[in-house]
């Protein structure tokens, strides 16, 4: 029987399916019983799910974070959907295909990658072409970096967010330099597209995405500048005026001191880099406000803090 | 004789051509005869001219901002170039051609009036379509449009500079709404079009750039606001929605209230507007600024108010 | 039977009347058997109700903002009030006194609008008085004008506020200019009036007090200039210097860019319109803070987050 | 002969006067002989002067600040009056009636205070009463606060100033509170009258004005506070309550913590105290930057920083 | 029995203690019945605990803020610990130790005030030695002045936390007088120990930690100047400036306006003790953070609005 | 004969002498003959100098920023020293001493290396400990080090002034650490010691102190960073958990986003690093600014940016 997803339920239906459980407490009855409150949740979505007569040893028998396989009816209470269980088992994760629970790109990773290694075989410059190719020449770097999401909310937060992220600038980034001739153009995506490398180290996405350690301590600007730094030092005279702008690139692409970048953008390609990715960032989250804003009684979405407003959705 | 342009002058030629006077100042000298210090301008420059023994009648034969003949011959003094002048002679506004004397775009007015109509052909939308004829089917709309500055100083701040500039955005709006099937292009290209025409009355750029009373009471984001809601007026069935969602547009490309937008951006629209607009400005004043700086000895130019630093010439 | 008010329930009181439902919720007790959740409001506001045992049809029977008749007790329960209700009937919109429901000024709305006539009758510039004819000589200007809040929340925000608080700026502004002869009275006087007028569409209030499209979309500062520019097209030769400068007190009188004014204030009239009209809104707020801060054990309100702190109320 | 102003001097006129000395260079010509340069000036203004063939023993016989009698002749030059003065003798500070060389009110000072005294007459709360009668009944006191000046410079910057601006605001306050039942009057009077009396210590206005050791180390408003303790200690039975709502007056007028007030205004009387005061300072300061712009070719003075932008001065 | 703590309180365990009440509600079970939900508190932390079938008058028995005994069982619900409680008893606050229900510091307070009273020896300046002794010799002021907290939250928030701050920074101090030779070192030290002395009347402490009227009004910066300003009164020749300089080092102890400053920090002094108080405050609350965050499955606390982030544990 | 040195010239007398040109103008006088305009310097000042009758090979001789060594007299001009130059000879760089012309630390350099290797050795965690040991047996490292400024300006702006302000903040560090027990000594004195380790790389201090390009590409945090990360990976089984610590604390220590740092300070150390630096600096830099003020007539030293104020000299 092929996987129920959570978006697609509908009161009445019979549920005999795997979840990752996000939120599990043990509540009481009146009447002493203990009960059990879950929040489950696959790749398109999460629902509350309730229990009865949920026994002590059942209660232990498995964590949050966990995937469970239940038996239930889908129940309408209260205006939302929640499921009403009969039966929970535990599932080992081995069992489990992991990209059914976490969020990814609904593109195609491969084409995707395909069509970054061709901007990428069109810079000449040799030095930044032989550092380009130290990373996407190495296979586990290539892993990471095309199933790494581009934040923990807001934009491209899904697995293969980074590289769908990464490829829309470069896009625009290639259109752009057709059009402003006075761009270095090898630099400029150069600088696009190991602008965000750092967050392959900076951003943990195993079932639920937050900072690692070495994000919160030293942030995504300085990890891909020592990434970049590691694999230039292997390059044969790598000109060191050209890492220096390179790193300029990197650590100035936030723009502006408060949003984290030590030093603002002082050349016309980390000024571009700039805009580039803040205009695909910003476009690519107002459509995401607006297209996941369910209420249809409002032209209005909910107040989204990224810009400080609420959204017309009309 | 072909008029010799100041930024082409060199120490020891004669010359002996029309200027725009920029500065006057009648001095004394310590055997208290007059002498005129002039500040000379023409398209391409300005620089410092005297003439010794300046009789009154002569010191007041002109003024600021009038246009004089002069005979002289130019001098290096202190390792600046002035001209030692000799004779001089008023000449009357309609001799001139107004043109040699204030700065303009070096991009053909009218190949750039013409992609900018192509580009609003494509646009389907009726009343979009309609509005942006009633602008660009008017000629003296059209010739204040292509003759207009962006600004009074930073960027494209010379005649044809508004043209140019929202030429420029309005090739990579179209670019940018190919790669955002999500945009509404049409309402997108329209507001890249007209969210700077109330510049055209903002401006006053007789001679030098400064200004207007409006301007300075009201801003162009309004004045733009009443001109469309002018010409829409007119069009029968114009939809109320639409023209406050264009008004919308206009009013907040800014981006910020700190920038004099009254609104922020609220629709995908008007985000990708405002980023657009600056990725221009901020791209063009960048090289600009670096182009500009002349002293070779180092690789970086003054700081720049714009970027809140030094920009990088290498 | 006089209806009977929220604010002046006691508990253990008889209540059937008619009430505005701003909040429905169907809950469900541990047996399973539905009941109702209520919020309910009239003008004097709002309570919790309750309605055990109740039948699916009668839930549906009615939804939220909707007016409704029931028979109950009231009680307090955890030392507040509510109403256990046993008969609920829906009631038709037009049976309903909307005063009734919707808070409004408790001054009388007549008397404010001749005293701002009479105001309006000493302004001696022929233009300006034309202009503010054009507006109080319009039924349907009037009735709205009358009628609408001049805020959300915060200050005035109820029937009738907007005009309860033009008036009182504009009598600040008669006895102000009485005191600083150097001030241009009419000006000064038509910017008060006038300066709030886009509220008239940014806001709407059947029921509940919201924003319009037009309001979120383009702000009220600008639908009040083009709402004086469509009634100064009317007028036979009204000077554009004054129109701009009239502008410029409706646009200018937030005093800040951050508080959504795309110019600051430059005229002695802007400046002095500003500050007039935040010290009226200002001390209003404060005493209404003051006065419905109900909890007697402390000389201080709650955090007012208009002015960043609690107040005194001794 | 009466004094000749400064304000009043015309080009070819003889002067024979005395003057303060704002600055004073001795100069080299180039033939290296000493010349005097000198800026004079008395309560009307200021102007350049200078004195050829400047024997030493003369160049040392004055100093800045010092007052000269002068013969000389007025000039033009470059467009600007100066003198060329012939002879120079000191003339001792006690021959001199201050009231000529430093700025001060045009007001009737007495006037002023009398009024001033009427309004304190209508306190009728015995303490506060008491307490502005400890303060306008010390001859002392009332010599000095009817003298100081209420700034260095932007408003109210010459002798009598604070009274003028004092007696100004009390005014708008008398209007206010009767248009504002709710304010406590005796209190916001009160605060009215002694919110800047830390002016009298913090301000030095002998000559020139400038911040005394005190105001730079702890501001007039911590002054004010001290004044104020000092008097009130003395009244019997002063409440401790009343005391603080007043120091809360005079240490939150600045309204904001980034303009100096240690505390934010959380009273209605000390929110309408910060108001009433900004008011009468702003509309005082742009009125007078508008007066004092001579510029006639200009509809707009210079930038004004209390402003941050340019006025209108039509 | 001793008093058992609520930190050391165990599952299963019974109580028989006395309690402060945080928190009292009085609610009803689904069968009508009421009972009593109490939050309880000593000095090392608190608990829910629940009463079943609460009689009218014990509900009404007690208050919050009220001591009562109690027995009853220690229970685990949901991961989280609370009292079933059997009975209940008010107890007179004569009859209990405060300070085992007020969070106090763990150090000794008579050997602080000792070492306190040691560093004041070795000031020799002879009006900063007569000003100390004037407090430290008043028995009223040395009680309150060891038994109040230096905040109501982040840094040594409870009794005798403003003793352990002073001695703490004052250490500090004269090491860093010892370093830096240039330091007034008795003006610096006298800053230190006087420099929240205000906070002795700005908060208030009784059980709960919160601001009084008069620390709302006026703050503990100008508090401390009055409390300065009486004690200098007394002693003979103070000098006026000393007395100027050490206002200025309490008034500019927070270092910024936004802070509550009224100055900004003028001498050296002023500038070693912002920073020495703020070194001693910011190590201490951070260090407090990490110490009292318990979920051991996470490197990090939770926000810490003070560090406006997440703090390292490890 | 002995160097003289600008700061003890004395008017009359003669000079014969070796300077550091910081600018040269040529002039012309009213006879059009050429002279120079210069000023001068060595380590202790600088002072304007002229030579008339400069004939155009003298003139060319030498440029801004060489050597000059000039025979001439000390004169009073307008109440400044300056020097009348009878003869000019350029001086090659090889003959000077450098540091006779660049201000440089007063205080003993091996001395102060020899302090701080002393610290060094009370660092027991072993990779730490190697770490230190890898920059300062490093010979070209300890040159560089002890040789380097701490800034451009501020604080520490001489030879020697980077080595004088880590000992200094060292210092402070150690007996801090002393009086916070739950302070990482290790960790903080070796962040401490190698915190401005990139200003070796972003200070150029060669004649005059300026940025790189590096400096200004990336930042001297970055270039700790940088210089760090390569030491470390040569050091087997350095912890990477305590690389990202320490990397932690160079990135944070300038405490906010505003101030250049890509991270705020998130742990005890980094907190206590950042305010150590801060009170170092801050104290340097006021009573720098205070020794440095000449003027006696005033109390206060004029407006100091970095204090945003005026500083109290008494």
């Amino acid at each position: 029987m092929p996987k129920k997803y959570i978006s697609s339920l509908k009161t009445g239906e019979v549920v005999e399916d795997v979840f990752l459980v996000l939120k599990k407490e043990v509540k009481e009855t009146r009447e002493k019983k203990p009960y059990l409150n879950l929040q489950l949740a696959d790749k398109t979505g999460s629902l509350e799910a309730r229990k009865w007569d949920a026994a002590p040893h059942l209660c232990n028998s498995f964590h949050k974070d966990a995937f469970i396989k239940i038996k239930g009816v889908v129940e309408t209470f209260n205006n939302t959907l929640q499921i009403r269980v009969n039966e929970i088992s535990p599932v080992a994760e081995e069992c489990v295909q992991m990209s059914d629970f976490v969020p990814s790109t609904e593109k195609d990773v491969s084409a995707m990658m395909s069509e970054l290694r061709q901007i990428i075989k069109t810079i000449r410059d040799p030095y930044l072409s032989k550092l380009l190719d130290a990373f996407f020449t190495e296979e586990s770097f290539c892993k990471v970096f095309s199933t790494a999401p581009a934040a923990t909310q807001y934009h491209h937060a899904y697995l293969g967010g980074l590289l769908e992220h990464i490829l829309s600038v470069a896009r625009l980034a290639v259109s752009f330099s057709n059009l402003y001739p006075m761009i270095k153009r090898d630099l400029l995506l150069t600088g696009v597209i190991l602008h965000d490398i750092g967050k392959t180290r900076e951003l943990s996405y195993e079932r639920s995405f937050h900072y690692t350690d070495e994000g919160q301590l030293t942030g995504h600007l300085i990890s891909g500048v020592l990434m970049i730094y590691e694999k230039a030092q292997k390059i044969d005279g790598f000109p060191s005026d050209l890492l220096n702008v390179l790193f300029h690139l990197i650590l100035s692409h936030h723009g502006e001191y408060e949003w984290g970048s030590p030093v603002k953008p002082g050349t016309p390609e980390a000024i571009a880099l700039h805009h580039l990715d803040n205009l695909d960032a910003k476009v690519y989250a107002a459509t995401k406000a607006i297209t996941e804003h369910k209420d249809t009684s409002s032209s209005w979405t909910d107040y989204v803090k990224m810009f400080e407003r609420r959204l017309y959705k009309k």
